[in-house]
């Protein structure tokens, strides 16, 4: 068996196809502009974690441009001529290891620097609808199935400070995932955002939803409210014309 | 016949492709990602309510995801297999049996979420050409037809409060009715908007105006202008530089 | 010969294949969404005046939705079933007639609406780049050919009020060509921006200038900058950071 | 050989494929609305300069409407009938001469000459993910590569004074090159921005990059935080909700 042939699937939903198909959308949203942003997913039946590359033109990247490794030993399965693995590489395989996570999305977001720079230690937002795409971590007593978070609840994202290189970021990472076991997505300030999920349908949700978030956080913080201010409480902030 | 005909036919424009083909255009406007969001359109001939699933990807659907419930029975035709229906779907109902509705767009627009942080019991907007697109609830005398806001009227839509769960909402949308017989539109609290009308066409028109005037009343907010103020009134507001 | 055919061609460049394709470009850019906005183009040949209907989603005309007029006899060549003339008819003619346009764009660009509300009479811009590609009215004395805005020259647009029905701003239209007889383009206060030139290719390029320009002076507003000021005069009214 | 042969090729990759569609993408990100902004890339091979004209709606270019000169005699071996040439060709040489550049990328992003108004005689910004795709100027000691300013850098890119014809830009241009070696940029004030790059692939990542952090720049002055301000000395510009 060649190879390649791990990366040459005819399903759209192949993750060599998707991680693709992705980063043409993210592209478009702005956050994986200037080769900025990476993504990972593992395949579901083999396991092996299929990588975007570094610094690759994320809206022009082919399956074979991808980077697969063995899940169980750590090494290449894929390596493609001329290209370099992502830095996020370590960043990936500690989230699929210590959060069970089907896939990682990895955006440049400027929702995300801006509330980083708005925001000290935690991102927070709350009663808000959009809360509802996200997981809170906790799984239902009878089903065990889980559990989002309610409209009235706070959303809690860490914010972990920037490193000179992406891999020196996992340090914070594994100190964020001791102390917020619930939360499925970091902030990295002045730089951007990591969110995973189970499934990468379930991490291209969270991260549509958070980035929604961050926009109407920044929005807010513009109009004088507190993001996480309490039901009602915004008339206090704000001009009303009424 | 099997039940999945309803929702299989070549026309684009039969509820069921519809449906589909709109979810992705809204899901581009930011109004429907991270899942959020719904859709419900009549069947103009067989009456049959078809409705976009609970917790999917909006942009993502095809027509074999779609709930279809016989409105004289209140029953589903149709049910997805491992899909949930809508939690909005009460709400639908509403509008189909108390406002004679043809079609409901439900969307998470920021800018219906910031319109309802800006503004207290209800949104209002005048003296803007754009109001001319949303229907007054009034008919003309002589041909019966219905009439639209005027330039000079002031559009007025009812803001409500958000719930725990989106069925929970019933009771305000049906206080909403009585006490706004005109309005084609409610907007809910730190969650988004749920816009109706006659057939879809209308509704789709109905929606994209509210939405293009809901956005305008933010940034006139930001320039310090109140919406609804007279017009030339706008002066004593703003810095003029000439 | 069927009335028809006037409308069905298989050049993209002609106004019945044109209208339809930048009307779904515009609805894009939010220029014409809610059904509104507008655009005529003369048939360089035929003289025949192409306009789109009155109350239709601008994205979804065909060449079959629209109205055609003999431009010698005012007459309409043809009447699409079930759709109304658009309300603008006469303000484009007169356009047609007294500025020698070859085609009319009509917006209701949020662009041209803000600006309407931070300017007085008139919308002024100057020493922006951009402001070269829209005309001066003035000719080569050498070649005859027209001559366009230069970098140190303000762009002046003049601002309207607007009516009721837009049938009655012709009288303001009119006083506007006498009064400015070398802009392209009024701005509506409250509803948006009408825009011309000899060619629907010219048209359209005035209208991207001028939104661009638009865009550009309310966002110089809103950092505190008059958008007509001086080079170098910014200083005075922004906290730099140096 | 037909002088036409130069510009029809099949390989979209080719110079006079790529620089139509970059400029459709262009044209989309509002970088060259209204017949603004241009491109040049040097054929790898041949060395030819390809060029797009002046005055043309540029997401409408084919390949057939390009300018093509040979880059040791400086004459143009195609003219297209009826199509000026760039006015800022004299500049795309210069930086092809002087700066060893393989493509030229000149846009009128409003972020460009936003940020001409914020900033005096240099863009600045700091600490920031995004600037680690833009290059140092300097080369690695061992490896001979070229390296890229690091998150703790700070980017600089000059800000020359417009003229009121592009060619009179050149001086400026070449002052620039020897006051900034290391630039691979010049933003143009009230006008917009040259980026520069070895090969079109690289001078594209850079213009995005550039445009994102001029972006972000803009923002981080709305919200009263300097650019290039030190990590964590934002808090004392913000107001924050913790």
């Amino acid at each position: 068996m060649s190879l390649d042939s791990v990366v040459f699937a005819t399903d759209p939903k192949h993750p060599a196809n998707l991680i693709c198909t992705l980063c043409r959308q993210f592209f478009h949203n702005n956050w994986c502009t200037g080769t900025g942003g990476g993504i990972s997913i593992k395949h579901p039946e083999t396991g092996h974690y299929f990588i975007a590359p570094s610094g690759v033109q994320k809206e022009q990247m082919d399956p074979e441009d991808l980077f697969v490794m063995d899940s169980k030993t750590g090494e290449y399965l894929r390596v493609p001529t001329n290209l370099k693995p992502s830095a996020c590489t370590p960043l990936f395989v500690a989230c699929y290891q210590h959060r069970n996570a089907g896939a990682i999305i990895h955006t440049h977001s400027q929702n995300a620097v801006l509330s980083s720079l708005i925001f000290d230690q935690e991102f927070k937002i709350a009663n808000i609808e959009q809360i509802k795409a996200i997981p809170s971590g906790k799984v239902d007593a009878d089903t065990g199935k889980p559990l989002a978070l309610q409209f009235y609840d706070t959303l809690t994202i860490p914010i972990i400070e920037n490193m000179p290189h992406e891999d020196l970021l996992i340090d914070s990472l594994l100190e964020t995932f001791e102390k917020y076991p619930n939360t499925c997505a970091v902030i990295v300030r002045r730089h951007g955002i990591f969110v995973w999920g189970p499934t990468i349908d379930k991490a291209k949700v969270y991260n549509e939803a958070i980035d929604y978030l961050m926009e109407l956080a920044v929005k807010m913080h513009q109009l004088g409210i507190p993001p996480d201010c309490a039901i009602g409480e915004e008339k206090k902030f704000i001009q009303r014309f009424e």
